[in-house]
């Protein structure tokens, strides 16, 4: 038996456990050229959200009665390609299923030596990656500037804040719950953090922790959160427009203040990405973070919930922020 | 006599002629240092109307009853400066007065026979050089690339157009009427224009006038011209946000959709300026725009209005979109 879980229907708002199907497929065997995977970890990230709608974007959408996929460890369990051999570690976007066969393109070995085998969904995978590019290739932070982090406490966010203190900024980050807020400071050197949940003039809140103003808004959550920030805006600021979490559940286009007069004012810059954008020069962003990792400069924060049958919750409650950094199922 | 005009009261939402108030001066005298400056043409721009109200912006606030300044062609009558004699003309920031002193800081001499006086108040003034800086260090238009323009047939927009030609681009410019639209394409060589005003779609009207979508957006105007524009940018799209004159009289904070989904499913760019950010390079900038002007390869519409009395009312009819290019005023 193989479990794998498919797009039941398209979520409406937040999605729910009966937006997806567990389904019981064969186990399946592998021809000449092909390996035979078993999955280790599953990542599950916010962006996922959008491949459930069929709304025209970046990627396609997932299919309905068909398996999803996510980044993904799985070890080697048989391999008749000479590329790989059994006991290999690899990382790369797989289904959402125990057992799979794959060519090994768009597969990347992973050594279990050098980082734990989670890391590379994380600090060493695509959210490092993520975090590095967006604040160093849109943001420029400089020594001295004032960089502000929404979603803080996420995957992505523990990371940009890191990397703002190793290139010398004061880092300010913003979280939904008091617990994250302090391991913001304690655990990965922010120097100020502000809870959104329990403050009430989140403008002034962030005003008080940014003396002198805000040059770089790495935004994970957009919505009323950005809007505190943008006012907050320095001349030249840049915000690196990453995420929107605050709004993938939302059934209708969100409006807010328009943005035209302070990036004006401010000759400000918005810039969107996705990591793909980068995809040649990830292995210089691998570079850089493993050395990172390796001289203790860079921690990281995981939620690992166990079983093939936890991944939908897992996905699910990333949207009530139950998360602190990646959110990992183990197998 | 010296006739000045004061700012006699903050508009609110649209300018009247009562929030200015013509005052009677003494004819001012020289002493040494000093040139005395008859004004001869008068610039009005959109932008003032940011400095009549008195919410923090880039530049100082007009001061109620004090004198309101623009952009000015002046001309010596008298010097006891060095540096100027008495027949020289003049560009700067200068009050709306019929005469004033100086002592010629910030002041351009400007050369009567290179071009019309009234062309360094526009295409080569301030508003070329924004149009120029704009687009080309914000825009980066690459030869084959689909440009759209809003506000077209105003003085910055349709030098943007030209300039964008030039560079071997497809231009699609957007305007009010049925006879802005003609000259954009019979006047300033755009490829194709849109009249907001009659059109019904306008998201499907710019998908259809751009039918490889839209590279670069550069937008004087905001709002629900722009919302259509957004919707059609392509992937690495750059939006250069220069004016947003839809909202320039607003009394309360303008909304629309939020745009931080459609940057990051694009990867695109939403950078605000304002022209001073390039002042280092505006000798650089005049010397490409004059030589397209000498070329023949630019052309440029005004609107002169004469007599000192009409100051207040061209401004205003600003935001009737009754001037076709640079609103100049005569004195």
């Amino acid at each position: 038996m193989n479990k794998a879980i498919y797009l039941n229907s398209r979520p409406i708002g937040k999605p729910k456990e009966s937006d997806f199907k567990f389904v019981n497929e064969d186990k399946p065997e592998i021809t000449n050229g092909e390996i035979l995977l078993k999955t280790k970890f599953v990542s599950v990230d916010p962006y996922l959200r959008g491949r459930m709608s069929d709304a025209k974007s970046y990627v396609q959408p997932f299919k309905l009665n068909e398996p999803i996929s996510s980044g993904c460890i799985a070890e080697v369990i048989e391999s008749k390609n000479d590329s790989f051999k059994k006991g290999d570690f690899v990382s790369g976007s797989l289904d959402w299923k125990e057992y799979q066969t794959s060519k090994g393109e768009n597969l990347l070995k992973v050594d279990e030596n050098q980082a734990p085998l989670s890391a590379y969904l994380g600090v060493l995978g695509m959210t490092g990656l993520t975090a590095y590019f967006g604040l160093t290739d849109i943001g420029k932070p400089q020594k001295g500037e004032t960089v502000v982090v929404s979603g803080a406490a996420g995957a992505v966010g523990s990371i940009v804040g890191q990397i703002a203190k190793i290139l010398g900024c004061r880092v300010v980050g913003i979280a939904g719950t008091d617990e994250k807020v302090a391991m913001l400071k304690s655990k990965f050197g922010f120097d100020e953090a502000i809870n959104y949940n329990t403050v009430k003039d989140m403008s002034k809140a962030i005003a008080d922790a940014c003396p002198n103003g805000v040059d770089v808004y790495f935004d994970n959550v957009g919505g009323d959160i950005s809007d505190s920030v943008h006012v907050n805006i320095n001349r030249l600021g840049r915000i690196i427009v990453c995420g929107a979490i605050s709004a993938y559940n939302d059934t209708s286009a969100p409006t807010g203040p328009r943005v035209e007069h302070f990036l004006i004012r401010k000759s400000a810059l918005m810039q969107g990405f996705i990591v793909g954008n980068y995809a040649e020069k990830f292995p210089e962003g691998m570079q850089q973070l493993s050395k990172w990792l390796k001289d203790d400069k860079l921690t990281y924060s995981e939620t690992i919930v166990e079983g093939f049958d936890a991944i939908p919750q897992a996905f699910i409650d990333l949207f009530e922020g139950k998360n602190k950094g990646k959110m990992i199922v183990k197998i």
